[in-house]
């Protein structure tokens, strides 16, 4: 792919920040938006905007169009079987809260077991420790291996004939490899559970196939793949989903509603309660397209080469340590440089205009495991370049130069 | 306010459907955008977008000042004692169910009662019925007059010593007058209970005040005053969201995690788990700027004049039944046309460019006390004219002769 005329359609990498040329590498927190989404809501909200599926005029049909169509996209996105089979929420962390609360506490009973890593993010973990709370279910974990990943021998240990659900991140956050979920899936269905994949940092940068995992429910957000915030994606396979209870309550969802009951509409329309997220969805629509029109093997092996480009720089550094394995990473590198506070070395960073993130990554337990505090975190997106990668390692010495 | 100007501002207003100019009376469901709020999301997504809080970079601190801003404009709009009163969600729906989820469910027991009235939304409707299920508390309707209101009298007799929770809408989105909230609060008070208020209609049109009406609860939706979609707002006491559970659970919520249990930040924040609808926020705060420099008052005036008028008129058409009190409406009427089926109303007026809605508007129990299977509603906001009401007038006589 041109690379300079990538760059020229997102305006916020063209910025300087303190006086330098913006290097955003705070991808795996959220990523940059180009022209082509930010033009879609400006354009639906001047001249689509209405509210959709109860209207019966010109504009509420395009407007339902707009939406519907934003579902058939991410429908064929990610190969689902139907579009009945997306679900808009308000991110990743509403859509595995959505199974917890809807499904988990449905089917789990005393003494089930709720698997999952120790390598998840909060919200992948917390919804899981309530719904094992509520339910009298067991969490456990997977543990992890001496460099953060999880062998599929551990797996077979941790999920028994009692394990109802298994939910595990597609690419950890902080440890940045892909986890082997075609297998853990085979693996869960074997035993007759069900498996969630938390795809926030996977859907951004590989191309993830429901039928291909066949994994059951797979949750990802909009805002970490050029898409706008507040629009996320549960899918979940049909059969399954028209067994799971909706959480929320309201308008849009219902069949028939009298004053002592309420029979739900059909999926996934019982999940989405209330005016919808409109322009959340076609926003993602558009990045969808945009993705698409790029490639997404392109924007992998981007990613991917990026990354490795980026290790084999940092190893170059003396006293940087690398949380995670070395190779088969996806986009992101966890890192402490020697014991300076990782607050310093974003703040240092910050001031040469690079932005990373620093703290625990919303992953407390798995920071214990790897007895760090905190960590500073670089990730890296389809608009990123070697360049930009030189400009970090340099200010990375710098940095080593002025603490240490 | 100078009208024309008003109207440049909605790119949407201006705009040809079916040949027709666009008359936009559908305000109910959702408004359209001002120029204004289409600028800020554009301006935020090109030259402010990061994610919030846990960055320690330049852009997520100039992104954390917009959110956190905007918590303040909200703060301010309602008059809440301290922003950490405003809990940001989805929509109102999503307010409106986390109050049921996360307090109803926690402080009802069986033979607790949550009581209601006969003219809610779905949306304050079905939450309160799966609490109640969940609990065993009994859900209560406060009875409508034969004009659709509520009297203080049937409201003293509804509410009792095991009154747990009232929750009444502002303003009906069917019938349209506003409802006593301030008189309904101190009965509920009287009696231990809390309420909550849907202003899903109201705060587009009225002002609100958080001190003066003293309710412990109050949701809108953003989208319903010129903001975006997918963003509204909870407003609770302090001291009452204090003790309420969240029931999502992410990143951002937490103030510390082990592999078996959690402690919550303190409020709001504990209520926003994952990556919170930063650009819905910020857009809704531009929504408010808006709002303010036209004038709370003004608009309520026009609003209130501009229904008078089209009632005035209405009321030249034969056949012509309007639902609800005939005076101290503000923005909505709702009718049948003899018995010309709603939806050909709304296509017929549709086929001039005039945009209603028709339906049980997600008020299926309030539609069969009022033995109507749907109905047609025009709603009316600060863009709509008496031009355009006349037009309306027009058209509905065109479609009287047309149809019957």
């Amino acid at each position: 792919m041109n690379h300079a005329k990538i760059r020229e359609l997102f305006p916020i990498v063209n910025q300087k920040v303190n006086n330098h040329s913006l290097v955003y590498l705070d991808n795996a927190a959220t990523t940059q938006k180009p022209r082509q989404v930010i033009q879609t809501l400006k354009r639906f909200y001047e001249w689509e905007n209405a509210n959709v599926h109860r209207g019966v005029h010109t504009l509420g049909t395009r407007a339902t169009d707009a939406y519907e169509g934003a579902r058939m996209k991410v429908a064929r996105f990610i190969n689902a079987a139907s579009e009945q089979e997306i679900i808009f929420t308000r991110g990743t962390t509403a859509a595995i809260n959505l199974v917890a609360s809807g499904y988990a506490k449905a089917i789990c009973k005393e003494g089930d077991e709720i698997v999952i890593t120790l390598m998840e993010h909060h919200s992948n973990l917390i919804p899981w420790q309530q719904a094992a709370k509520a339910t009298g279910a067991i969490l456990k974990y997977i543990p992890l291996q001496q460099d953060g990943s999880v062998s599929l021998e551990d797996v077979e240990k941790t999920i028994t004939a009692r394990t109802k659900i298994v939910s595990v991140s597609h690419i950890s956050n902080v440890l940045g490899m892909i986890n082997p979920i075609k297998q853990i899936t085979k693996i869960a269905h074997k035993h007759g559970a069900v498996i969630l994949v938390d795809g926030a940092q996977s859907a951004p940068h590989i191309k993830i196939d429901m039928q291909e995992l066949d994994c059951d429910f797979y949750a990802f957000s909009g805002h970490k793949m050029c898409g706008p915030t507040g629009i996320g994606v549960l899918y979940g396979k049909k059969k399954i989903i028209q067994q799971m209870e909706p959480v929320e309550f309201g308008g849009e969802m219902i069949e028939h509603v009298d004053l002592w009951g309420t029979t739900w509409r059909e999926v996934p329309w019982k999940f989405e309660g209330g005016t919808p997220i409109i322009a959340g969805a076609i926003g993602l629509g558009a990045a969808i397209d945009f993705l698409e029109h790029i490639g997404r093997e392109e924007i992998e092996r981007h990613d991917r080469q990026l990354t490795r480009y980026a290790m084999e720089r940092m190893a170059e550094i003396d006293d940087l340590a690398v949380y995670g394995p070395k190779n088969d990473r996806v986009g992101l590198i966890t890192f402490n440089l020697g014991n300076i506070h990782p607050h310093d070395v974003a703040t240092f960073l910050d001031s040469f205009g690079i932005a990373v993130r620093a703290g625990h990554h919303c992953c407390q337990p798995l920071m214990s495991w790897l007895g760090a505090h905190a960590t500073t975190r670089a990730s890296f997106y389809l608009y990123n370049t070697e360049d930009e990668v030189d400009k970090f390692i340099t200010v990375l010495l710098a940095a080593r130069k002025y603490f240490m």
